[in-house]
């Protein structure tokens, strides 16, 4: 029943970023680490650390990105990143920015059906000014920049504003990084926490000959940005079964207390997402409604896709949840076992010696008139008594099935 | 009582398809071996290769069918098989087919009411051709190949495609396969991932004197096959339902570790059907609203029928999994119930023998004056001694009632 | 306290009926046996025989009562009994006859304003045929004859059709046993699964003077017979409450392993009965809304009442659950706090004796140079040394309040 | 962590009716018992003779008070109390009858706006009566006279009848009233079981100057006949409250296997409360619809205030469950430590007595040839080593945090 | 690692107010002490003192505050303060009575736009005087002075009835005080229990340039107090997170039973929570609903702002009451682990000596005839058995997996 440890571990643990082809390459790197990976890798998260858990706390002054502290402030240069993007379904043109300001100031191309601008780096400034431009509510500008929000989806006027969370394992740990978008019919303005391009591959897309994007408004970018998020969680849902799983093998063989806290971690990890996923599953459910008349008919055909996609996620979740509730249970039940065979092991000794070593601490005493210590076979005698005892003592184990494992 | 893992293995597995009528014959024969049965058979499934626990991860690029891999090239020859069947009530014309195109180039005859295309076996070519030739939507051709999904009833105009997942027990392990369909009044096309012929004693239906079905039109055909994978269920179920049992009386009678294992499968598996009939009951109560008139009525009171079946499969399922969960409490308290035993035994034998243990050490020292050592009758008082020590302890725990089971 | 299983066990069964009058009257008779109750009566119901658990696997054909086998042939003599009730407010007419058509062939009085077909034991063809005469839908015949269904009601035209479970306890088991109802405006067929005359006390109703059913259509006598199998289930329930209170007891005085078995078959049929009883609920529901005018509106202010009932009794089986539920948890702990006690008991007698057999093991030893054996007072001080720790150590397990309880 | 039993004990005991102010009077009597009322007060209820877990098996006759035995017999002289009150805004006129023949007999003052009649004791004579002359449904009048029923409020025509449960505590044991109440406009009829005047103060109200009673319709009055009934729970809850804490202290204490009967004795008194009050929640809901006309629109604002009140009920006693299952784990748990704390005690004195008595041992051999007892300090040596060999022992406990508490 | 209970536990506890903003400057130099905050801060808050877990019990008598005790006497000076606050988007006048007659004595300036009543302290008096002079109604106004109440929000009229709890951290102890706030389009008027000024942010903001409270209505102001309130939970809850932190990184380490009062007294301070805000979530959701137009549409949408971070406290808290319950199993189960611990110390030592001390007890033995004690190298032959048996036990050990951990 012993594993072998270096047998197909590179799937243990979690790649820094899933989606990322490049990482799989780098899996072989681990391989013959798997005793060490159940102890290190996908240590416990520090909860203090981890972003999501609590919001930082309310300012406590009036609500409004206008409010926030550095609004009247210019980013440092390089802090945060502006994409331009426009297309038609003819062509494509991509500029990048390093000042809000700059980009506000340059002309749409007349040809340009759909606009999309995309911005790594929060700052209340670049936020601000975005707002001020393109007319956004200031509530949801501050839920752009006060991160961590719950996911929601929100509409004013033609204007939609969705907040959904893209989870990641970086540093052993997972981590969840806030993307908002607000669309319109022929704009798409998103934003993401730090300078990190999510959106290549979906960019690349962009362009391509026959392509649906190009053909389609920016509500259907939306849908595209949105199915990057969520299917982005399945290799990361699958890291969590296969580490289940290596869980379930090793709970029952050894029970280990060590394991304990890896169950609890995953857990917590589990937790933690469905708390992210169910409000993201209503919120993508919202844009789906037909009476949301601000998504164009055929993105909200592939919006029902995406929240297909996020059912099938929270499935998942509550499975996995309900696997990992058992293996605490499993754990329990195993380390009662484990305790009830070592004190099968202590009673079946102990019972077996302590007769007879009393029987030979008699045969030691020194008491004047001691009979059988003079008898001519006491010693033999001494030894049979010894011998039936036991015997019986062990029919008696026997009997009561505690000989076996 | 000791098991022999090894013997009638092959009886124990669940059948490979528990529909088979010869299966039911054979039981009798499975009573006497219970023992044998609760060692080996049903075994751990791997939940890594299972494959309902984790859909295959998205290819991150555009969704719809013709984005698919290998969507411009003809599957291997036999890879993929196709039926046709066209029938009225009078005639039935069952055809097979290797190759799509011909499928398509072939003439439907002017007699046929309904045709119903069976594909067995999946290929992105195959599907896309289908899709183009009969109006599919991309989303739900896509969904056809990219297995598995969740259950779900989706309409597209005059049309409804269906996602359901059929259980079966193959090499000791629960297994789905996902069948999907597209149905319109005069037309069903059915696609099943692997080359393995389900709907044979349905086909047999069709064109036997009285048959409802030649009488009615496709969506009533889709009932029938609906049915037929909904009652495949209840075989499965009751396989689940002896397991329980039988792991009920070994829990109250031994309570081995070996059990928990067992116990642990069984709620897994029940937790895996669980995720995929959730679903697919609220699929086919999709299918019998009232509202959906692409559904002939006749064919809609049927599927209220189907509906009811997978109620009850649902029901039962609940009512096993908080069978098994009650198991594993009652495992744990027999766990504690046998180690009180074991306790119990120790304790007995040790609080016996350890004062008199200890008294016979006190006549072995070798003090100068020891006055009892030169009693005339000191022996025979110290075996007094012992006597009433053991008979108030054995009085003792009496009283406590530890003498007894 | 040892129990003998073999004493009046006849008197611990729950009654094959509990509706008996006679019954009750008997009860004082049993108070001062509740040891040998615990035992015997109300044992573990084979769970493999329950007729409720799993239905017969379908038979995979096609769905209505007239592809069933036999269909076609008569029942053997005597398995089947019809009883025929024609009644208006003046007078009442009750005929038994053994074949169907016997019964079909009889005329209807022209004066009967309401005719109840009882039939007692089911056979296809007898089901068939009232079928074929009275215009009921095949899948609801065959849903009488393929027993047990889920409890519903389903409506056809102004006809409605009833399925409900009467519970019984037989042979110290729990059952059910399907009752199947046909109702219009001015006839009632019912079915049940075996002959058993379970409305004698219902028919000697009807034509007594001033009885409400006579003056009433036939869907108060559909409710007069809901209400009979609803209110049976109360003294069931009642003895269920009995063997909880019995269980408490016993688990609160003593924590027998013995009584796992006990609760686990308690919970076992508790969660059988809410699995039938459930629907039922719904069921009952469904006859006592409004928008169902082939009801009368006499019977559904009734049938109001018999859905109070229902409701009732779901609130006593899901209090039994929650305490059956805390039964176990309780037993759990008091087999630690059991366990807790012997180990006391142990580590007190062990605590003490250990250190002073050592003290006696040192002045056993041979040593040449062994000072305090040639002490004057060595023996006493010996003794003066085992009683002030063994006082000590009295005194410390005192203070951690071992010595208590 | 000792705590004085005799402070304040006592708010301990339940009072046999918590509004009665002469009861808290009467308290005094239990100081100086809060050991033994741990012991002893709040007994574990007899379950058998609560009167509210099963209803009494029906009779399974006709529905109906008509049909009820005795109902044509007048109750004895003395067991039914029957009080009249009549008032309009400027004057009250009270009567008491025993005889419901003379009540019915007597007229109704032409001044009096509203009428209250409040029968105390049931008999179905009196109820029967009652009906007939005042038009009450006879499904209402059977479920006044077949107590208990689950709390209700129906809708006959302009009247309303409404059944809830009053709680109290008498001879230590939680037991519930019904309390029955017809009302119209300018009529209220209430029944109760027992001889209980438990509307004096309300009584005293009517007619009090500036009373908000004699200015309104009959349905206010009921409002405050409910309004009483729901606010007596709050003195009831509050003492299990107490209770709680109590037992919360003396978990985290002592974990004496007592505690676990007492904690399961709240916790089914709180199951049961559970299953009265939640209907009841939906019943007093049910009259402050605003489509219930036949209550007067003042009645209804201060209606929903008693819902509130239950609502209130309801949230503390689901917290109140909450905390007793947290009690059981606790305990649990807190039993779990004690045995780890006795096994550790148990462990360090075996492991360090066990090898230096086997070394005592091996010196007391009687070996021709034991060359180590006549080594010149050999005893000193002896000594030394076992003086090693437990500090070394010592310090392995230490190391390990066994010696901590 | 001795824990002093008495260092620095003025640290430990929570802040008495958590928005100081000086607080979290403090923070760091608390890294330090992890250790001492587990043993003092949070200490058990003592239940019975917590006020909001019983209301305090009705009075019985009649409804509305002027039926209230004291209602005619002034309340002590200095014992109540109100502050008056008029605004419009021009200037700003606060007025402080400690005299409500004269406050409303006092003329409203014409200019005034908002008039903001603030009352710090409750008493009947005060209460009803406002009452009478703004038209409230008497069960609103009861509610205000009867604390504490279940969160709601009621209309009556134009006039918006709202009562929230107040979460603070006082004297180590969590504690809630009820605002209550009557609003109209022109008018605020606000209770707190105690003199406490909780308002001071916000009014500083009123009268600021640029303020958005200016230039709105008085349903504006409400929404910036419900909002203050609102946000004060996220650093309770921050506390909270931290604590259960600490928790689960001491139980993974040590599993000591004092963890388990702590983990209890969080269950129980996140229970209490929870029974407060989830109807103060439904309360404000009340508030949004757009057929309240007594609410501006500003007012409107800056409440749904409040209703999700309500939604997220929520969140929050549900996520720490799971993390809470897992750390129960996860205390038990290392408890097991650690007793399992303590059994292979005590069964390895055991079975190890038990043997060999028998032997030695053997050769101890007074038989005349003993042939061995008389071999030439007996006694090393008897360490050499010895030996053997130990390796031998050693070996089976640590074939077990016993000596690791």
């Amino acid at each position: 029943m012993e594993r072998d440890p270096s047998e197909h571990p590179s799937k243990l643990a979690p790649d820094s970023d899933p989606v990322e082809p490049s990482d799989s390459s780098e899996r072989p790197s681990q391989v013959g680490q798997l005793g060490p990976l159940l102890g290190s890798a996908f240590q416990l998260p520090n909860f203090r650390e981890s972003r999501f858990t609590i919001p930082p706390p309310p300012r406590g002054g009036a609500a409004g990105i206008e409010n926030a502290p550095e609004v009247s402030h210019q980013p440092e240069p390089g802090s945060v990143r502006l994409r331009c993007v426009d297309f038609d379904d003819q062509q494509v043109d991509v500029r990048t920015f390093d000042d809000v300001d700059k980009l506000l100031a340059s002309r749409r191309p007349s040809w340009s059906l759909v606009r999309w601008i995309d911005v790594e780096g929060l700052h209340p400034y670049v936020v601000n000014r975005l707002r001020e431009a393109l007319g956004l509510h200031t509530l949801a500008a501050e839920d752009v920049w006060h991160v961590p929000q719950r996911p929601k989806a929100e509409f004013y006027g033609q204007q939609v504003f969705v907040v959904v969370q893209r989870f990641r394992v970086a540093e052993d740990r997972l981590q969840s990084e806030q993307v908002s978008a607000f669309a319109t019919r022929d704009m798409l303005l998103t934003f993401q926490e730090e300078q990190n391009d999510i959106w290549g591959s979906l960019r690349g897309r962009i362009g391509q000959p026959g392509s649906r994007i190009n053909a389609s408004d920016a509500t259907y970018l939306l849908y595209a940005v949105l199915d990057t998020v969520v299917d982005h969680d399945f290799p990361i849902l699958e890291k969590y079964g296969e580490r289940l799983e290596l869980l379930e093998d090793a709970v029952l063989t050894a029970a280990d207390p060590q394991l304990l806290r890896e169950i609890h971690a995953v857990k917590r990890d589990l937790l933690v997402m469905r708390r992210v996923l169910w409000p993201m599953r209503e919120a993508i459910g919202e844009l789906t409604k037909p009476d949301k008349t601000m998504i164009s008919e055929a993105a909200r055909t592939y919006l029902r896709d995406v929240h297909d996609h996020c059912v099938q996620v929270m499935d998942i979740l509550e499975t996995f949840r309900e696997l990992a509730s058992n293996l605490t249970d499993l754990h329990l039940s195993m380390t009662s076992n484990k305790m009830n065979e070592v004190m099968k092991v202590l009673t079946i000794i102990s019972t077996i010696f302590i007769p007879i070593t009393f029987l030979a601490g008699v045969y030691g005493m020194n008491f004047d008139e001691l009979p059988e210590l003079h008898w001519r076979h006491g010693y033999a005698v001494f030894w049979g008594i010894c011998g039936a005892l036991t015997a019986s003592l062990v029919w008696f184990f026997h009997k009561r099935g505690w000989l076996r494992g």
